[in-house]
């Protein structure tokens, strides 16, 4: 079996192979190739030195013409598509987001869908999507049948491959699933546009002993899952029959609702209160505005009953950063 | 002030140039002039001989090179997007659906990027939505709220057009609605291509002493509008400002919910029992299946409260079909 990874060279792209690169079956069948593809050059994980395995990682730039044929042109069992321009950047730059976010994914889809009609192609195809295909005023908690009015255009760029998604796979192109991830953290590494990346700096600057700025208030709520969480859901995801699934196929998932408050306790539980000392507040109104239209919790019934599981307290989620990331 | 209909060549486009062509002024602005583009040449409404108005009838395709910059270029003030493949055509044409539904709609949008960020151009942009955007399992009555989950491509596609539209809105580069029209009953003329053609047909063909077909079983319930009420629904979109709009510019619409049974009980009283045995009753399960999929009834509160109005019962339906097809 083989599985592509579109947009591998991000963090979770990356983390995902390292997983993927540890398992010698999915779903009851050898996994014998993964190509790892990105507009930078991804890296390979390290894989065990008996595995059998082959890694081929390549440069690919899904919006360039022949690129997505050529990627499903070895029919690829399983594709996990990554690949995106984050929010700050899709709302500052308008035609690269629309280009990267929206075509690029169309592309991927028509490339799959002449495949199949060719031979009888049908992938499953495994989208990450986003919290942000919602947009306030919200319930407290939101049910998993609540209308999708992004105030972004990263959100409203998801929203719209998630209905093409359902649309490829009603019509037995593909069996795909448009996973909304909650918000990640901590993430690792440097910080990058996105207007989310403030809730991991303010944990993630400290406990490597550096400042961070909080451009928002104690009381802002919002949806997190570790980095280890997310790629349980996606390997989750490949598990799950196209029957159980349905044809509502995109979901919220499972994650844990707390307060920038709730995260600065848990910093200082887990590396005392000098740790505190390290985050300077200061307003940003850009990013306070942006963060006002983001959805707080979820009931994400559906998902929670198709067996995704999440982290229950930040505790947990400082503990996964420590574990996977400063342990050497 | 100019308006450009674009799909006035369908059975609302036709209407609604009608009604157009007998105003004077729109939002307390003189209308100058008229411009009805359609894929195949658009038919002249008559207009009152001492009328003011600029009357041009075009053939255009948005799906080509150009169409869309030239019909922005003189910048309508009031755009009326109808143009559409139907439901039962998109459905077995995926190519021209998405061509024509989603990329057409796209091409007009940048259109009106190019010519805002040139000099500002905000339209009003006033987008022929349908019902279609929902798809069972449903509530008996479907909340302003719910999710979109089309079960066509038809849908599909109309629920990503108003994604774009509530997106260009937001980054305010035109100020946009969505208005998700009622399935149109009674429908004058020929029966389309559309798998709720059967909900006209029945009526007005017995209403025209010729037969008809019912394709599915009489307690099916559906969600109802006449033509005349479309274009009041058009018409009254114009009058709305945006803040009162906000950025949910998509809206559900008012509209009656009946069922097959009340349909045929409301032509017995119209018509007399002799109508009634006009009606040949053939099942039909590629429609049954399509129209189960379809909602019966809308809380559609917003639009209530943004003012449109539509008919309370099939009596006032037949009505209108009565008065404004075959009076003389």
């Amino acid at each position: 079996m083989k599985i592509l990874i579109i947009g591998a060279g991000g963090m979770i792209g990356a983390k995902l192979a390292q997983r993927l690169s540890t398992q010698t079956r999915i779903n009851s069948q050898d996994l014998d190739s993964l190509k790892l593809v990105d507009v930078v050059q991804p890296k390979s994980p390290a894989t065990p030195s008996d595995s059998g395995l082959t890694i081929d990682c390549e440069i690919a730039d899904l919006t360039r013409k022949g690129v997505a044929e050529s990627l499903v042109s070895d029919q690829p069992a399983i594709i996990f598509h990554l690949a995106a321009v984050v929010s700050g950047e899709a709302e500052a730059d308008f035609d690269k987001g629309y280009l990267i976010n929206l075509d690029g994914t169309r592309f991927l889809l028509e490339a799959i869908r002449a495949e199949h009609e060719k031979n009888g192609y049908t992938p499953k195809v495994i989208f990450a999507s986003s919290i942000a295909v919602y947009g306030a005023p919200f319930p407290e908690t939101i049910p998993d049948e609540f209308h999708l009015t992004p105030q972004t255009s990263y959100g409203t760029q998801k929203a719209i491959c998630e209905l093409l998604i359902a649309d490829y796979n009603r019509r037995g192109i593909l069996q795909g699933m448009g996973l909304r991830l909650p918000t990640i953290c901590i993430r690792p590494g440097l910080p990058n546009k996105a207007a989310s990346g403030f809730f991991s700096n303010i944990l993630r600057e400290p406990l490597n002993g550096k400042p961070a700025t909080l451009p928002v208030s104690d009381n802002v709520k919002h949806w997190f899952a570790s980095p280890r969480t997310a790629i349980n859901f996606l390997m989750h995801a490949t598990t799950l029959s196209k029957d159980a699934i349905g044809l509502r196929c995109n979901l919220n998932l499972p994650g844990l609702c707390a307060s920038v408050a709730e995260q600065i306790t848990a910093l200082e539980k887990a590396a005392g209160s000098e740790a505190l000392k390290l985050i300077h507040r200061e307003d940003d109104e850009t990013i306070q505005s942006i963060v006002s239209g983001w959805p707080e919790a979820f009931d994400a019934q559906r998902a929670l009953q198709l067996g995704f599981q999440s982290e229950t307290s930040f505790d947990e989620i400082i503990k996964v950063y420590l574990e996977d990331e400063l342990q050497p």
